[in-house]
């Protein structure tokens, strides 16, 4: 991590406001007939507009070809090298429903999920519970006893849930039991090393137990657990940038995540409308804005082309109420593509424009992957995203000599 | 440093030419009203005709949004990586007024500067008072004894000297006495390590002492001291790259950068013009030439886009001179960017152009920041270029089996 450490020292406070406008899985693949990608579809003016005065690029997540989480790729785009910080599933979930963690938990991400009579996997969603149905079958698993570790079954949304064990020496180094798929079993829980060998029974116990609890259930009756993980130790925002920084999102990871990293999080946030809303609002307070816009991704991986163009349009709709707060910085980019055709996360660079006063505009009045591509900024690793955005705001001082 | 070690073991030792002309902080952002940068706006038919023939990018001087000072940029222009090898301003300076400086000593870089009633700083550079003057001031301070290192103040030019402190067991790692803006009182000099203290105990007697003897002069009526160093271990061009190297440059700091690396400086060079007639004067006795032109830089810093475009202008005119050596391979770039718009040094990548008979032309015919944007050599780091000017000049032989 030498230039974050680097870019540390260099960091001074200034009143100036930098935001990142992450559009979750924003990149895309052209559709076959289209031969557009989403945002190339998409009715964009603002953000066309924007681009004009902008400066333009593509971003590689990770590496070329890497293939991110979305927990790995925010990392990336704030600056912590996802090859050095490795944050499980697990804490992401259980950070994102502000669940007390303790450095010696061990957090693992659970979902409800229906298996047939062999025990296959049918939906690894269990058809998307309600959360209240998803709540009680947690106060349900709760009522398990270990004889040893003290368990917490608490429900995130929908089917998802955060199981925390609490207890003397216990290690998260666990594998899944969610293969990633239906059609399957799921999987035995191993231990990676032989100090999480006690974890292992505790959670191969719990998965039988709960076996028992949900067997006559309709829908819901097995549990996948994945991402086992334990607080992990990251450096803040304000110690590594001195940012006062605020996360403004709807879904809890990316709450948890920006947790991690020390933002506030703002609360009550359900939609696209109220996220642009909350930043007017929150504005004066904070000189670091993470305003995270889930919908791409999810529309992405549904394979719903048409949804995606669609939030793509929603979020240029709500642009002006942003530029009017005037921000010093502004970044438009996503964590990673998500195109439709894929169905899925890929490795796809990331149309990116950073926006700034201080910025040397390509004059390319259009935000899209073939726009972008065109950009000055050239392809660049979001690593470099921070650093970018530091000295366009202008709060980076000169290196060395 | 892997690739420069590896580039190492790969020079090979030919008859060709390389020429970088660097125009200190090249690169500029657009101006509001003319909407071009001061090279969009300069009319340099040379530089457009040779980019024409050239390939052309852009550079970034240490890593995306980081602003290098000059040693740093220069240092990575040369293949040295600045985040390895630091050299201090101290001993940049002293080495461009030829200061006979010993492994052992440790030098400072020093303002004359004027203080109010309070100590507070009023002009960091005492008015920029004339040479003679600041050379007589030097005269005086060394009149000063420390009981213990024998020490030197060096006239550099206008307000700048350098303190050389020579004794015994001194170390560099100190703190800066120049709080960098006015308004501020200097600061204490404290030592960064242990075995700095020594040398702490010495500077602290030193300013006290300058104090005293300037007090009741107008004007330059106290110092401030940065850039504590010692003579750095670098590896020299003949060394590494079998090139016999020669500098011209009108700026002492280049100079003495130069003499760092080994280079041989040529002398009594004191404008654009002398410096490019100097080139073809001595084009037949070196086969590493590094033409610097700070003009550009100090036009920048005053936030003078006119003059800036002017320098520019003026380096055109004299192109031809140089082309008419026929160097193999000549690389136009900057250090690192100074837009008059920001007064000051900046993160933006640099204009690069690399004109040889072996390289594969972009066939644009401008010399500009959007379009070296379009050039097929993308967004480059600095540390590249030596390797790309030495591969041009056919100086490199293959790697790998």
């Amino acid at each position: 991590m030498i230039i974050q450490r680097e870019i540390q020292k260099l960091v001074i406070s200034t009143p100036s406001k930098i935001v990142f406008l992450i559009m979750d899985g924003l990149g895309g693949i052209p559709h076959p007939e289209l031969k557009k990608t989403e945002l190339e579809a998409a009715h964009t003016p603002n953000l066309d507009g924007l681009a004009s005065k902008s400066t333009l690029g593509l971003s590689n997540p990770i590496s070329p070809g890497i293939t991110p989480g979305s927990g790995a790729a925010h990392l990336s785009l704030f600056g912590y090298n996802p090859f050095e910080f490795r944050t499980g599933r697990g804490i992401l979930e259980a950070m994102g429903i502000e669940a007390p963690v303790l450095p010696s938990d061990v957090v693992a991400r659970g979902n409800f999920a229906t298996v047939g009579d062999s025990g296959v996997i049918l939906d690894r969603r269990a058809g998307r519970i309600p959360t209240s149905k998803c709540a009680e079958l947690c106060h349900l698993l709760e009522s398990i006893d270990l004889d040893g570790p003290r368990i917490s079954v608490l429900p995130v949304r929908d089917h998802r849930f955060v199981l925390l064990l609490r207890g003397e020496n216990l290690s998260p180094e666990l594998s899944d039991s969610d293969p990633g798929r239906v059609g399957e079993f799921p999987l035995k829980v191993v231990p990676l090393s032989s100090k999480a060998e006690k974890a292992s029974a505790y959670v191969d116990q719990f998965i039988v137990e709960s076996g028992k609890l949900l067997k006559r259930r309709d829908g819901a009756n097995a549990i996948l657990l994945r991402g086992f993980s334990s607080l992990p130790s990251l450096p803040s925002f304000a110690e590594l940038y001195k940012l006062k920084a605020v996360a403004i999102a709807t879904y809890p990871m990316y709450r948890g995540l920006s947790r991690l990293l020390g933002m506030e999080v703002e609360e009550k946030v359900s939609s696209i409308e109220e996220e642009f809303s909350t930043l007017e609002e929150c504005f004066p307070r904070y000189d670091f804005f993470f305003l995270h816009i889930k919908e791409t991704d999810s529309a992405g991986e549904d394979g719903d082309f048409e949804r995606k163009v669609k939030v793509i349009e929603k979020v240029d709709d709500c642009l002006p109420q942003l530029l009017n707060q005037k921000p010093d910085v502004l970044v438009v980019t996503g964590d990673h593509s998500t195109p439709a055709m894929l169905c899925g996360h890929s490795w796809h660079p990331v149309p990116f424009l950073l926006y700034s006063p201080s910025c040397r505009p390509d004059n390319i009045a259009q935000f899209s992957e073939s726009a972008c591509a065109r950009g000055s900024l050239g392809t660049i690793s979001a690593l470099d995203t921070m650093p970018l955005a530091l000295a366009h705001a202008l709060k980076l001082s000169r290196f060395g000599a």
